[in-house]
């Protein structure tokens, strides 16, 4: 698998206080590598998550879901190879089993374990592999760092994926941590791939998800490779409480602010790492539409031009082909005036008024697009409404990985 | 242009009295080829029309509505290379201008005179060469025939496709012949790419028009190669009433419902067509959804599935990825159970309640899968919502022709 060219390297990341990593192999597929995460996490320890809107959601999703009510998290383990989507009693019963295992081996209750599955969909996750697996990742805990648990998640990722913000809870500084993994079938609905955000800050599990879901409107909703949504995207935020700073109870506690700040950007960063990954990508392009109706249409028009194979393909071949844009704005079946629409490749203005500008240069358009990070803006120029998305273009590279690949 | 793998042989069309045919060599790009068609309609010819509900549409089809609500047509004059779409003043006075040189030309009025473009979007029509072109088919009027004529309006197709249906008026054979063109940017929304329908019945416009809003919710709307809709698409049809055959002028006339069966027949030949010269494609893919909670469910569902990178790419590989198919119908936002779906190619029941069937043989599917021809049936077993649609896989040839074709 080649590397993508828009690879960043691994950042470094601080310690997390209370949380301890587990790694194993459980050989989900026949390969060495480890592909079971275990993660424990200190006793109290915060959770909130965002999943799929998928209507064909994984055993996992549903678990995720019916366990953050509880809002406190022990344990996150997460297989990688076997997504375990559309299994049937058989997926479900193993996911179950999982989860028990890890819930005696730590000695908590079943509902603080949270469970992610990836890779092929439609065979059952292998019940005795998993519960190997997750007893080897056991008794390994502690041995592993973050960039050996994000290399364990991951499957077609062609590189590890993390990031780090800061924030500021009474004059100390806390990070958070996240990890991803996700180079196709990504379109989250409101949710994502699998992202997990590691934190010592101590935070009602109320507030984390009130966060989490700001975040991810702004973020992982905003990222598209494929248009297509897969059945297990999961986003899990832990909050250890093991740092020792002061406890955030709600949106007016001293911090909580800047703490939602820096998941935003936390959030923000692992959504475009993932495009990054996006199969066969070879620039990032980031879209933003403004002038919309309101935000709601501003972020579907966005996306009609960031899911547009025609534009996807034009930017991989660098040409500025403004007019599959104004096809992509003209079918997004959100209210435009053609003859309101200005459009912008990098800063220049390469069309408004119903036409190209007069004595439009190509040149300078052309030296932007053959750079690896490409910005379209367009202003619909009705009202206030603004979106930004994030994108690739799609390549031989994509086709390749597609056609070949049994995800 | 390597001739798409689906092509199908130009059929022998027959003769419709009141339809007389010129081209001409405009030179919209650089070339030889005939790039204007213009089709001199007999006195009294009934119209009916479908366009893009794109909200960028080109001047063309802003005048072809416009006229439309006449009932009358004298001409149509088609141009290919240059769509002519968002090109402000100067396009719109281009169109105007060649549209009334055709009236002056024939004698008629300028709101009786259809006219589509195809090609580049952004750059105006150049009038002279319209006007010329205009001309030199006028002076060739009658000496090219409907082969001739879809040679002429085509841009990226690789073979002239048309097809012939047949209506019993009265006891008299009427013959409905259609021309078409569009293998890339074809998601047409409740309307179309260019298509031409040429009969000598005699049929009243209002009817006319109803008849072809139905047949093209069958069809055309139920096609897509990538999901970008045509800022151009257009489909006209034409009633010269010069067969002499009875007047169709309401749905209780005798033959008009042979009449309306024969235009639904013929618009979804044309449609299929233009799938099997969609943009690098090598299997033309029917996706069949039953069991949807109602007709406009299925039709999305079915959408879904069909605009999916992830199972377009999967049946281009021959891979029979049913994963991927539910994939896209957990993310069409339409009411689905995972646990009732149950999923055929071919006639192989694949999987059902939510998993893979027990025994399950992929032999068969795999041989499906190798011809040119694959069938994907959804049953959602939640009501008696269906639909039909088709679309063709994604290839290297896509990304071929768009990363470098400036449309």
């Amino acid at each position: 698998m080649t590397i993508s060219p828009l690879a960043l390297p691994f950042p470094e990341l601080p310690a997390v206080a209370g949380v301890r990593i587990g790694i194993a192999t459980a050989g989900y597929k026949a390969w060495t590598r480890a592909d079971v995460l275990l993660v424990e996490l200190a006793r109290g320890t915060s959770v909130a998550g965002v999943t799929t809107r998928s209507r064909c959601p994984s055993p996992e999703v549903e678990l995720c879901r019916a366990r953050l009510s509880g809002g406190r998290a022990r344990a996150l383990v997460v297989n990688a190879g076997n997504s375990n989507a559309f299994t049937g009693e058989a997926g479900r019963a193993a996911a179950l089993a999982q989860g028990a295992e890890v819930a005696r081996l730590l000695g908590c209750g079943e509902g603080e374990v949270f469970q992610a599955s990836t890779g092929v969909i439609g065979v059952p996750l292998p019940a005795e592999k998993a519960l190997a697996g997750a007893r080897a990742a056991h008794g390994a805990l502690g041995e592993a760092d973050m960039a050996a648990a994000t290399a364990a998640i991951g499957t077609t990722d062609t590189f590890a994926k993390a990031a780090v913000s800061y924030a500021m809870i009474g004059g100390e500084r806390t990070a958070l941590v996240g990890i991803i993994k996700g180079s196709g079938m990504i379109a989250p609905d409101m949710a994502t791939m699998l992202g997990f955000i590691f934190t010592d800050a101590a935070v009602a599990p109320e507030l984390l998800q009130d966060m989490l879901a700001a975040a991810n409107k702004q973020s992982f909703s905003c990222i598209t490779v494929d248009g297509d949504t897969s059945t297990s995207d999961t986003v899990l935020a832990f909050a250890t409480g093991s740092g020792g700073g002061a406890a955030l109870s709600g949106w007016d506690s001293p911090g909580a602010q800047a703490f939602s700040a820096a998941l935003g950007d936390l959030c923000g960063q692992l959504a475009r790492l993932v495009v990054r990954d996006g199969e066969g990508s070879s620039k990032l392009i980031e879209v933003r539409v403004a002038g919309a109706v309101d935000e709601a249409s501003a972020h579907k028009v966005a996306m009609s031009i960031a899911n547009s194979p025609l534009v996807k393909t034009a930017i991989a071949g660098g040409d500025a082909n403004w007019g599959r844009v104004v096809m992509a704005v003209g079918k997004a079946g959100e209210p435009a005036e053609r003859d309101l629409l200005a459009i912008r490749f990098g800063e220049v203005l390469v069309a408004a008024d119903g036409a190209a500008v007069p004595g439009y240069d190509e040149a300078p358009v052309a030296a932007h697009l053959a750079g690896d990070e490409v910005l379209i803006s367009v202003d619909l120029g009705l009202g206030q409404g603004q979106a930004k998305v994030w994108t690739c273009d799609l390549t031989h590279g994509y086709i390749s990985i597609n056609a070949d690949y049994r995800s």
